[in-house]
Order: structure tokens, then sequence, then C-alpha cells
């Protein structure tokens, strides 16, 4: 998380400090407990937006609904999100439902039907207990504030122990521009383009073709590089609206200030991966992977993903235990090019393989470390100038715990 | 596990059970607790032999040091294994221990130093105790006996509990033929050939070429459809030795008698990957994934191995949750084609899911046969003839109490 001194992080930002956006929660009965579980961010204006999919064949229907929205203008004013259940294999009905709960969005917050995107997180294959959302839905206009990203923060976690949301602020033509964001995720997350929820907001002005590519080039090097069990889910998705509020001059590659936008907009989607990671179920530290010398950025990506992926490892962090040996097997599993001869291998700052050979080191100081709340481990393959970097959590008998029973 | 008549199961049958073959095994110090970690197989004469080693790119150097040997002559008379120490990742010196582990079993067996296999399994990157482990070849011609199976079967053990070992008897032109097999694995199991060790001895007379084809067309059916934690090992190794003491006319495709020898070599390798599975680290349960309806074998295969793979599922047959959305999830993810619209589901004969749509089924029911000691998941995809099984185990406190503290 590079802060190249192109922007700066807006202490207790949230989705609403962009211009324009507000946001909110509330309780309307999805969830058993009383937690909230129905959110929404709502702009001024139809907001230029993009979104990532998943690449899992069971697509959940509201992904397919919220595709259809932004395919019809480019445009998004709101996000209606429910937690509690996933409307995922739920067949002809769950595409209804999804209409549904866009139509009565739209009829709510008094704002165009293809400009309401909808999604929802939980349990697969049961169908949205309608009347209950629906009646949450009604509430949404009272709810939806612009102090309210905290309680839609709360709103999209499920088994999240923590809210996950992040706001930078930048200059674009002198004008101030933010970009924020929040996120939701803690199991089956090893997104394939994203992760299971991100919405990210933005005052900046921008073309719709060139917020996909950013959104689109940070998801692959934040959302896609993170793993808590290696399961894709059927909902991940990440979306952004870009309200133009700020005024700037339309921001593209070629902008002055292009750098800054995209340093912010890397740095909102690598803090909110990050803190995915961190909350992973039953996770009691963050794992970080740098891969660097592969013969590719993406050798780089897939060895760095088979290593934060191994249960090995991550059960070695969790034990602190410094087993190089789970590294280099998981980095020889990994189906890349590799010169077995020239690994080098580090813990923090602490060198245990060296040109693929053991080296001698302080096991008391490496417990320490290991026992700490982030762990890096550097791996130097000296074939090339492919890097990658890949975040995750340790396996704990809480994950186990935590995923016995889900359902029940 | 099919019975085709062909042949029968040997009770307490061992790798000693096939004309020719002694084993044996000791302690020398190796593991610290005061079990067997050295063991061998020796037969009366040099045996055609073929193996199947991991593809991990860090191969063990005993395993290049195997794969000389049975270039040189197709031959091996004996084969050598320790437990404890991997002698992996261990450079050059491990190159030159794994040659002088050969050239100390050959004089001490009496045997051409090319006729001799030498195997490690345990942890990776320590250099092999070799004084310990000189020692201890040198006592094992007095411990390699007619009736040392089980010997040999604990020596090969390590964080396994139970010991992996199985025969079959069958008829090749009115000849008894033995095969048999012993096998270790419990953790760092996703083999990529093979399970961790393998062994097997049968002695039939058959051509070489044949014996390797047979070998690896079991192992894709067998020992490469287990998993326990995803992880491929540096050591993964299958090895065969045929005596041909059997005395039987040469097997070959199109002899009368090669589909009962196909039978009997499918189910020594499938009864022993299932062994290894159900012994997975800290499981309590086999879980068996049939795939049917596939557009092919291989992606009916992939399928099979996402699914059994999964934490998600695991955790849920741990905790006796019939959580079929998770199996869809993986079903979805496994990069295969799906169609998402005629997929069903069964739990033993509890169907869950028919067309891609929820059926409703009793969760107690549900619930009393997951907790079984043997779970099904049977998926029908409804596009093709491609079919496969794989196994695995549950995901448990167990699994990560043991593997958070591997090397301690």
């Amino acid at each position: 998380m590079k802060d190249t001194g192109n922007f700066v992080v807006v202490p207790e930002g949230s989705v609403t400090t962009p211009k324009g956006f507000r946001a909110g929660g509330l309780h309307c009965g999805l969830k058993k407990v009383e937690r909230h579980d129905l959110g929404a961010i709502v702009c001024e204006v139809p907001a230029t937006a993009a979104g990532v999919y998943t690449l899992n064949a069971f697509q959940a229907a509201p992904l397919r609904v919220t595709q259809e929205s932004i395919a019809a203008s480019g445009k998004l004013q709101a996000m209606v999100v429910n937690s509690g259940n996933a409307n995922a294999c739920t067949g002809q009905q769950g595409e209804d439902d999804a209409r549904a709960m866009r139509a009565a969005a739209a009829e709510a917050l008094g704002v165009a039907e293809h400009h309401v995107g909808v999604t929802s997180t939980g349990v697969i294959g049961e169908t949205l207990p309608m009347a209950k959302l629906l009646s949450g839905i009604a509430q949404l206009p009272e709810r939806v504030k612009p102090d309210g990203g905290d309680d839609f923060c709360q709103a999209i976690l499920t088994t999240d122990l923590v809210q996950k949301m992040t706001c930078v602020r930048l200059n674009v033509n002198g004008k101030e521009v933010h970009i924020a964001g929040a996120a939701k995720g803690s199991g089956m997350i090893h997104p394939n383009m994203a992760t299971m929820l991100g919405f990210i907001t933005t005052d900046a002005k921008i073309e719709s073709e060139f917020l996909q590519q950013q959104l689109s080039r940070i998801t692959d090097n934040t959302f896609n590089m993170i793993t808590v069990d290696g399961d894709t889910s059927t909902n991940d998705m990440v979306v952004v609206m870009a309200s133009g509020l700020a005024d700037n001059e339309a921001l593209h590659p070629e902008h002055p200030d292009w750098e800054a936008f995209a340093a912010g907009f890397q740095y909102v989607g690598e803090y909110l991966a990050k803190a995915i990671a961190r909350d992973g179920e039953g996770a009691t530290k963050l794992i970080e992977v740098n891969v660097v010398g592969a013969e590719s950025d993406n050798a780089a990506r897939a060895i760095a993903k088979t290593v934060i992926g191994s249960s090995l490892v991550k059960s070695a962090c969790f034990g602190a235990d410094a087993n190089w040996g789970r590294i280099i097997a998981a980095v020889g599993r990994a189906g890349q090019p590799v010169n077995t001869e020239t690994v080098d291998i580090k813990l923090g700052d602490i060198s245990v393989l060296e040109q693929s050979r053991p080296v001698r080191f302080d096991e008391e100081q490496a417990e320490a470390y290991l026992k700490g709340e982030l762990v890096n481990i550097h791996i130097h393959l000296h074939m090339g100038k492919g890097q990658a970097t890949a975040w995750g959590c340790d396996l704990t008998y809480d994950y186990v715990r935590i995923n016995a029973a889900y359902r029940t």
C-alpha cells in the first residue's frame, strides 16, 4: 500500500464523503439477529458506473440484474444490497425477486429502474423473503443520509467481524476529488474477479470506459489477489459509481492527474482487499506474500496465490511455525516456471532460504515474528522481472467452528 | 470400488504375500519417538519395476535417484524408505545422501546398486542424519522377513494414524497371481500424480512397458483423485515391483486375463487412495464425490476434485450441515463447462437439488446421514457421458491442531 504523495487518506471518510452520495442501512428481518440486513447507496445524480462480477458459473440473479442496469446507460443512481440471503441458485423465482427488488427500490427512491443495481449476500439456495425485504425497501428513503456510511457498512456484513471502509482525497485540475469504498467478505473468499461485495464511490468526473478499465485493473491487483478459503463465491461483485460532482475536467489516461487518481483508486481497492483478508473467517492475522523475480507478472500472481492459499502455510502461520518447507512446496506446485536452484525466502526480515538452500536462523526470533498480526512472506525467484502480492489469513480452529455450522 | 468377480481380497494380505517378497521395518532414530522410521521391501529376484513421481517442481532428491535406478534396467530388487525426514530441498548434500543411502542398502542387502530405489518422507529442508540412517540400514538384512509387511507399513508412517495395506488374488493362465500394496499419507495430500508414498508388489509376470502403463492409468483414477489439503508434496511417489514368480504367461493388454489383472490393480490403488483420504490429518470421515453426466471425463475429474477440495464443503461435512450451496458453488468455479439449469445433487440417497432447483428434504435425516463415517456426494450434470470419482475428508479442529505445530 504505497502512498505516492498523490493523495491523502481522509480520516473517518466513508462512501458518502465523495460529493453527491448518501447511504444508509436498517434491519428488515432477513438476519435472525437484530442487525442491519438492508442497505443502499444513493447518488444525487445518475453516476457513471462500472462493475466486475464473479466468474463462478452459477452467478447469482442480482448480479445479472445489475449488469443489465449498467448496460442500459452506463449509469447507476442507487445500489441496494441485502445480507442474510444470497439469492443464488434460486432459479426463475430468484430472477423475478431480484427484478422486484430493483423495481421497489426505484419507486421508493424515486430513480429510474435502469439506474438501480441490486446485490445480495448470505445463504445460497433459499429464495428471498420478499415481504420482509419490500417492507425494508419502503423505509430506505428515510434511512439514506449524508452520514449513513456506517449504517450501510453494517448492512452488508455476514460473518464479518469488522466494518471495512476507507476514503482518499486528491486533486484533479486543482479540484478536490474523493474516492471511497466499502466492502464485505469473510468466507467463500477466493475471488475470481472481485471480492464478495465492494462498493466504491467517487465524485470524480470520468468517462465510463476509463472507469471500467481502471476498476478492472485495480481489481486484478487487489480484490483478485486475496483468498480466505479458496472458494469463489457465486455473488462476488465490485461496483464503482462516479458522480462527477467534483467538477474536474473529465479524467482519462493522458490527463495530468490520472496517475494520482489511479494511485488513489488502487489504495482504496488494496485497503479493502487487505481488510477482507484480515477479517477472514477465524483469522488471527493478515498474511502478505510478495513474489518478485518471476518470469512474468502472471507467473508471480499464480505463485503468490498458491502460497497464500495453502492450508499448510496458513496453519503454520497460525501456529507461528517457521515451516518454510511448506512455502517452497507451494511454490513448486503452482504450475509456473521455477528455477529450483535460485529461490530465496524471507519471513519479514528473517532469511530462511537462500539460493534454495536452508539458512540457519534464530527459531525464537522467527516464532516471535510469526506471532505478530502481520506476516510478510517474501519470495525471490531470480528469474525475471515478474512480481505480485497476494493477501490472506491464517487457518484456525475458529474457521472450522464457523463453517461447520453456518446455516444452522 | 467394484469387485468384478475377477479377483478376491486376501484377508490380512500384505506386500509380502506376492511370491518372492520380504519386508521389514525398524527404529533407527530419525523419529524422536520410539517408532519405526526405516523400512524396506526386498525381492528374491530383480523385479520388473515402474514408478510415478510428483509433478512438484521441487522434486526431492531420493525420487531422482529412484528414477535413475529404474531407468538403468527397468528393475528393482529393493525399495528402502525412511520417515521423519523428507530429504527435500536439501541441495547437493541431499543428492549425495540419497546416493549414499542407496549404496549402503545395496551393500547390506547384497543387491546391485541400480536395483535399489530409495525414498523419504517427513520434514522438508533438513539434511538426513546419515550416521543414524546408515546404522539402521546395516540392520535391515536381519529385519527383512516374509512376515514383515506390518513392520514395513509402520516404518513409512508420519502423521498417519492407521496402517494402509491390502492384497488381492486372481488367476492368470490358471496360476495364482497376487497384487498387494502399502501406502502412507495423511497431510500435504493433493497428489499431482501419486500420493505421498505407495508401494505395490505383485508376483505377476508382466513386461515393464505394460506395468508402467497400468500404474499410470490406475494412479490417475485413484491416488490422483484424493485430496486432504490441496497441497502437492515434493516427495509423492508410487512404485510397483513385479517379481514374475507367479510363473504366468507374461501379461499384456490382449492377454485373456488382462482385465482381471487390471481390475485387481485398480482395486489395490483405490483401496490405498481411500485409506489415505480417510486417514487425512484430523479427519473424522471419508467423503466420496461422484460426478456423472459431464462433458468429458477430464471435466468430471476437475469438478470432482474442486468439490472434494473445497474447505467450505469439508467444514460442512464435519458439521453435518447439508449445505449444498457450497457444493454448487464449487461446481461453478471448477472452470469446466456446466449447464446451470440441469444439475442434480444428492447426499447419499437424499436428493437436495434437481435440475438446479432446491428440493425440500428432511434436514434431520440429512444431518443423520452426514454424521456417518462415509459421505457420498453425487453430482449429475446431464450434459454428456464424462464421469469421475474423487475422495477426501472433512476439515476439522484437529487438522488445524496438527498443522499449527508440525515441526515443533
